[in-house]
């Protein structure tokens, strides 16, 4: 799969999206892309571009949201990696073909447009990781 | 502070980077960078270049390294996030004058003669956030 080059996002579980966004747009002086609410997944998500990769901010927008569930398990923190693909449905088959397990095994919609999909942190070393194809 | 432009690397805790290096070079198809120690710090790192930033998985090579107490506290998973900068000494000037609280008010030995810091996660929503000066 030479198709996962890149780092797409990193994605921080955060109780408040307006009151976290002062780190990373002021002090650390990344270029903010403003706020979008994802209502199926029960998250509003806001984009901070940093190099060719991005930080996105993650709030609940419900109690019983994945997001909402991960903040009160673990607090706040850093909640998944995203990786690029350009063929979202190939990656997923190599990657459960090769015996990783799948939480999503056909892609769901994300942010911008772009199809996403997870992969169990059981099989990857406690590290929660997306795939995501650009809409 | 114009100087935190990208994202330098993003830190996963695991418990062998022998058995862990698989999903990054062999699966996610990342170029792998080799292994090293940091007997300092009482971590081996391994590097994946993925994009304009990095994969670096951390492994204890002692009981009491900051790694075994993470994995023992939080089990594997993702353990901070490290921005570039290139003047560290002023970075943490500011940010410490923003009433961030620093872990390390002076830079220290980084991974490939780079000098780092780190910001505590509790004034980061609870994410641990690495200043790196590469070398």
């Amino acid at each position: 799969m030479n198709t996962h080059v890149s780092v797409a996002h990193i994605g921080l579980a955060v109780k408040n999206i307006e009151s976290s966004v002062k780190l990373y747009r002021d002090i650390l002086k990344l270029e903010f892309r403003g706020v979008e609410d994802l209502p199926r997944a029960k998250v509003r998500v806001a984009f901070f571009v940093a190099g060719d990769t991005k930080i996105e901010l993650l709030e609940a927008l419900a109690p019983d949201s994945p997001i909402a569930k991960f903040i009160e398990k673990n607090g706040e923190g850093i909640h998944h990696i995203a990786f690029s693909t350009d063929d979202i449905e190939k990656s997923l088959k190599e990657i459960a073909g090769e015996g990783y397990t799948l939480i999503d095994t056909k892609p769901r919609e994300g942010a911008h447009g772009s199809r996403v999909a997870f992969v169990h942190p059981r099989s990857c070393n406690g590290v929660l990781i997306e795939l995501v194809q650009e809409g």
